[in-house]
């Protein structure tokens, strides 16, 4: 390699998730060969991005604005609140689901040997919110992993204290997957949860 | 999604090879939940590389200065020039092999439907070089495609006039490659190229 400005930009594209060294290559070289427009329109888009997009002071989420559109948005069943680990879960949800509710962004899980208690994953806002009254459901839809589920039973308990029914995603084999190769788990609690057929 | 700065910014990713909305989405929330100092560095080295990296005078190749390193350097071997029709093909040989000549980058292959011509890859500029009289070799590494055997021709049709010896690089089965696997073209190649076994 010739230029040491190509070099940095291969380097600087490996910030992105799954990108190796020959993928940044190849970025690069295409962005050079066929999309210096695109490519200073993605510079441009990135830096904007990164100063001016921080949290939605309601749910946490992503928001150029103090308040997201999602929760300004009257259209929204304010009592329903669905809770999450990231930004990237919500928008899973958002575009999976017809779900018409609000959210809660986490931006974490409890995880104490890490330090990360209570306080830091902001849950006495939460526990603020749901002592307003509006909220009647809080939907969990933290991960399925260890910290996930110990996060859903503090939440659930923290819903309850507050009168506010706590649920949980449900689990279980996926559509479409083929049970030889579902993990054990997963399979054993599909099995122990099974429910009768519809006629 | 709430944001439309956060839209713009994965519209934008889309402009790399390979990335489709589902992996725009995941950069995106990748930079702005993990990685914002790489993203602004990203952004920065974009946006120099697209203004500052243009093309060595002498082998076409990206260069940000206005003969490249290769072209300069008093190590590499003057009499072998290795033909490539663009520049991550010359990366992509630089890296496999050992070789130590210069290169010449096409930027393209002839075309004539597309009136791409000889005058359009710069084919004049060549055959002065070859003029010259320091190339002893010309190594045609242009793709195993239509246009690329009809552009390696010309290629060494131009050399020949110059008194320069045309190579083209080896076609047949790839190493590690199953035979079963192999598409036809490739194998009856190399099959009327078979060679003699070495002891
Ligand atoms: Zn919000
Ligand atoms: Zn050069």
């Amino acid at each position: 390699m010739s230029s040491s400005l190509l070099e940095q930009l291969i380097e600087a594209f490996r910030v992105l998730p799954g990108v190796g060294q020959k993928s940044a290559q190849r970025m690069a070289y295409h962005v050079l060969e066929r999309e210096r427009a695109g490519g200073q329109r993605l510079s441009e888009a990135l830096a904007v991005a990164v100063e001016k997009i921080g949290h939605c002071v309601r749910c946490r989420d992503f928001s150029e604005t103090e308040v997201c559109a999602t929760c300004a948005s009257a259209a929204r069943e304010a009592h329903l609140l669905c809770i999450v680990e990231s930004p990237a879960d919500r928008l899973a949800i958002e575009q999976a689901t017809g779900y018409r509710g609000l959210y809660y962004v986490l931006q974490g899980r409890l995880s104490p040997l890490d330090g990360v208690g209570p306080r830091e994953l902001g849950l006495d806002r939460l526990a603020q919110r749901l002592a307003e009254g509006e909220v009647q459901e809080l939907i969990i839809a933290t991960n399925p992993t260890v910290e996930g589920e110990a996060t859903a039973h503090y939440l659930a308990q923290l819903a309850r204290q507050h009168g506010v029914r706590p649920s949980r995603l449900a689990h279980g084999v996926p559509l479409g997957g083929e049970l030889e190769y579902v993990d054990r788990g997963t399979l054993s609690h599909a099995f122990g949860s099974r429910g009768e057929m519809p006629e």
